[in-house]
């Protein structure tokens, strides 16, 4: 299949009438793609965009802007300019911050439902699994770039990612395209130019084939962690469906590497940071070593722990200080050191305090009398590190209602008096 | 933990009282491993033996021969010298042929229960994960070299994989330990020593712990392969636990990647060869689109067919020619073009007739009667390309009994006839 053949296919399976946007960086790859694009628009019409992300790095910002701008105008498609700062300060390195703030700009010019093209190709994708590889990466990593993901509701895609950098150049050359050497891809300062320009020349001196080879590996490995994903599926649907109670009984009976797996694949469920690998096995041990009431691991943003062989995955939770307190009108959103709630109370003179549990509280239920607030909390099934995060109303010297501020919940309400709580915005 | 506290832990968990055999080159790396095994032996006491591969490749090799005589008889370790002739005829290159060599000089010595250790490290592990990107691999390949595995009733373990080149170097320089450097090492026509003099320093030259790094990635990757064994097991009991026949129905509902995961470890599990990528995909596409019937895919040594709703998977069969006909006595071994048969028949004059089925045979059968041939085959669920490979046995014009020749099995017999058959030796 002819390239242009390659793309045309490709935007014509992007949904008719949503903006498809090339990615531009004025180099060879995108000032193809682009072209190539807008040829294909012809045949399969879609509204085309190009955006230029300028992330002023280098004196050649001007001379990218202005081939971007002649292409384009060539092309009749609309180019967009995003002037980006990239921030230096994250500690990460100039080619993550770079990504970062360009990944921004797609992200505040893009909106839902539009299709971004990005221009990467095979030896990227050669380069991204060595990259990958020489950080220790796993299967994920080792899977480089996906030929198309979601993100952020839009769709990413990678047309060029299975083709040689030489069938493009040679297209290129084909068409008289003109475009912009990057003055920065000479720069071995930057572990892909390092790559690019010793190790995989070196590389394919003795094997010719190499940077098909390595992508096709990148491509094995993608397949292998989506299948990882397929079997963390199946075992959390084992363990109750729900990412953040996991059942001990059955955690237990899987390997330790699919155990890992599925904690893994549990937090990314619940979007919270997964652990790295120490905090991993350290959980992993403690798992089978320990009684429930003793295992806690915590790593940054989140946590484990275990309650009624249940294992509890979520963001670390603070205890309410024990001599805080506040006043409140049972209607207005109430502010404590775990946030704002939105809690609603009836039935008393609208002058209450809010407390932490100190123990020892009753509460007389409707249709059930005096109750201690410790044996309510039992039934309730809540786990003992949340008992300390309650907020207790007290109207005078009764005890009103019991909230539970995180999930939000009502826990108890005395006679006379009607609680409700509705989501954090 | 000191390397020698690591091979005595090694050595303690080998089976009291069976052999332990050290793969003995004569190089640092194994001299090390079988000095270390030797003194860990006074504390775990085990019957340790040291094996020397001679390859007979190099002028060098007496030399071999001589260090590994010398220390073992320091070591007070008995020492078989397994003299081996790499055959060049195969086409896969001196590396693969020497290896193959060395397996079969292995299988030759060892029996089973023992345990051979074979004194790779981190750099070979790091050197044979990059080979296998250079080859394209799936994680299967890039996960290297295994710690341990079961061969041939044995058990390989690898107790310095884990460990640095550098580590083994300043271990063995302490201890004054002797050893011969391999010539061959310096010989960059094989495409380990390439790496390893070309590609390995080029990288830790950017990145220092490139070694570590991309024996962490082969690590991962061989989990993740044996989590993706896991998977395709679960697939495979879904399917009805028979790996040679899959319920298509399950088959269809699974992912591409998956189903093609379940297919190449059902051959496994049948020691079938798996097929190739683009059999596999064949295969995926006929089994999506067509009818049963028309599915059929063939690679060397097995085949792919589908039969009412269900995928077999097989040795490839051949049909007995049309025209081949044998006397049998009804208690020999019967050969026919398919192979030997283990097959008895009596009630007869045991003088018979064995021909293919021709269409139209008649059989009597015991309580049942008159029966079609065509129609008991039907019901056994016998599938069509089976049938022009079944032995019909005749007593003069009657015929006495059908046999299935390749599981074996009677299909049928006659009345006043008795049939029973035994598998292949």
């Amino acid at each position: 299949m002819s390239l242009q053949a390659l793309i045309d296919d490709a935007l014509a399976e992007t949904p008719p009438g949503r903006r498809v946007w090339v990615a531009l960086s004025g180099g060879l790859d995108s000032s193809l793609l682009l072209t190539l694009a807008a040829r294909a628009a012809h045949r399969h019409p879609r509204p085309l965009y190009a955006l230029h992300v300028d992330h002023g790095l280098q004196d050649a910002s001007c001379a990218f802007v202005e081939h971007c701008r002649r292409l384009c105008s060539h092309l009749g498609v609309p180019l967009f300019v995003e002037r980006v700062c990239v921030d230096m300060t994250t500690g990460r390195g100039l080619e993550a911050a770079a990504r970062e703030a360009r990944y921004a700009a797609f992200a505040a010019r893009l909106t839902a439902g539009d299709t971004l093209w990005l221009a990467q190709h095979r030896r990227d994708q050669a380069e991204t699994f060595l990259l990958a590889a020489l950080r220790g990466s796993g299967v994920r990593g080792l899977g480089a770039m996906p030929a198309w993901r979601e993100w952020a509701g839009m769709r990413l895609a990678r047309p060029l990612r299975d083709l040689s950098r030489a069938n493009l150049m040679c297209e290129a050359e084909a068409m008289g395209l003109e475009w912009v050497e990057d003055p920065s891809n000479q720069n071995e300062g930057l572990d892909r130019n390092f790559l690019r320009r010793q190790v995989l020349p070196l590389l394919e001196s003795r094997w010719p084939a190499a940077e098909a080879s390595l992508a096709k590996s990148a491509s094995l490995a993608g397949e292998a962690d989506s299948l990882l994903g397929e079997l963390a599926a199946l075992d959390l649907s084992a363990c109750g469906d729900t990412p953040g109670r996991l059942a001990l009984s059955v955690l237990r009976a899987l390997s330790a590497p699919r155990r890992r797996l599925l904690i893994r694949y549990a937090c990314q469920r619940l979007a919270l940071p997964t652990p790295p690998a120490g905090r991993l096995s350290a959980l992993d041990e403690q798992l089978t070593a320990q009684r429930d009431a003793q295992v806690h691991v915590a790593w940054p943003g989140a946590e484990a722990r275990c309650w009624r062989e249940v294992l509890y995955l979520q963001q670390p939770l603070d205890d309410l200080p024990a001599d805080w307190q506040a006043e409140w009108d049972g209607q207005a959103r109430l502010a404590s050191p775990l946030g704002q709630h939105g809690m609603r109370l009836e039935g008393g003179g609208g002058c209450y305090q809010v407390r932490p549990r100190q123990g020892g509280e009753v509460l007389h239920l409707p249709k059930r009398g005096r109750r201690d607030l410790k044996r309510l909390l039992q039934e309730a099934e809540l786990p003992p590190w949340q008992r300390q995060a309650i907020l207790v109303v007290w109207d005078a010297d009764t005890v009103a209602a019991v909230f539970e501020p995180r999930a939000p919940a009502v826990l108890a309400a005395s006679q006379g008096y009607s609680a409700k709580t509705w989501p954090a915005e």
